[in-house]
């Protein structure tokens, strides 16, 4: 798992280097076109694009700083479909960054493509004054309950699926104090 | 090794978005100024550091370019005092990534803060025309013997310290055959 998130991760840095390269090479461009206004534009917005990376570094879990951050590149305007709430209670999930890790790569990847279509939205992170972890799911009926029936489990976590309405799916994960 | 390297990835990442949020900004307050001028000169010095990084994608080994990686971000005014060749064989090193990668960790390690100082230079690459890797270090006498003193050794590489004139050292890796 390390030696693929090492890999990931420097694919990571790769597609960040040249997002970087891109920015600056629009930038330059408006600048020789003396259009010092959409040059500024553009730079204020390629502030807000770096920035989105940096909502990361709050994840105390190694491995699953890695894979979300990889995972964050994989998708097309992951802004506008997958937000995180990562101001929480990490506490409890040190010991488990492994196991949190394998079940968030198989529950994101059957989801990958659906997110990268726009056609599912997820919020991944803590729920209000809970310590538990969990993704929200807003989409359509049938690509929910398609979701619900492959459920995901894990050895040392406990995964709870629960429809809140036909639109909304939400797998809480707790660690699983019994073991 | 790959958990300590992960770590390390996640800090580069870390320090590539602030210091490509920094020149942003930079760029911005030019822009905000109104001098075109000098926010083109300081976008092409931009586009400049962050190409430096792009060298490293060249190493086909994933511990290695990490470690190396990593090593750049650590060292104050790099560009000045480490230089790499990187385009060569590769091949014979896929199976001695770990070992090439603690080798080189132990000897830059210990001439990190010359390095920072500017008090040694250090050439690292493959020879011309040669499979061996090598680093070429130029600075002081004093500082090349106690390198040559402190010798690293390695359990599958041959590692061959050479002082070539007073003020060159060059140290020769290669995989040993006989294991």
């Amino acid at each position: 798992m390390e030696q693929d998130l090492l890999k990931k991760m420097l694919m990571v840095h790769k597609i960040q280097r040249h997002d970087f390269m891109n920015h600056l090479q629009v930038i330059y461009g408006y600048l020789q076109l003396g259009n010092l206004e959409k040059a500024k534009e553009y730079s204020l917005k390629a502030v807000e694009s770096v920035k989105s990376y940096g909502q990361f570094s709050k994840i105390p879990l190694p491995l699953l700083q890695s894979f979300l951050l990889w995972f964050m590149t994989q998708i097309e305007n992951s802004g506008a479909v997958f937000a995180f709430i990562f101001e929480g209670n990490w506490q409890e999930w040190q010991d488990v960054d492994l196991e949190l890790t394998k079940l968030l790569r198989e529950l994101l990847s059957s989801v990958q493509e659906r997110l990268s279509a726009n056609d599912l939205k997820c919020r991944l992170g803590f729920l209000e004054n809970v310590a538990d972890f969990s993704l929200v799911f807003i989409g359509r009926e049938e690509d929910l309950n398609h979701l619900q029936e492959e459920k995901v489990t894990s050895q040392s976590l406990v995964v709870v699926y629960e429809k809140v309405s036909s639109e909304k799916l939400v797998v809480t994960i707790k660690p699983d104090k019994n073991i």
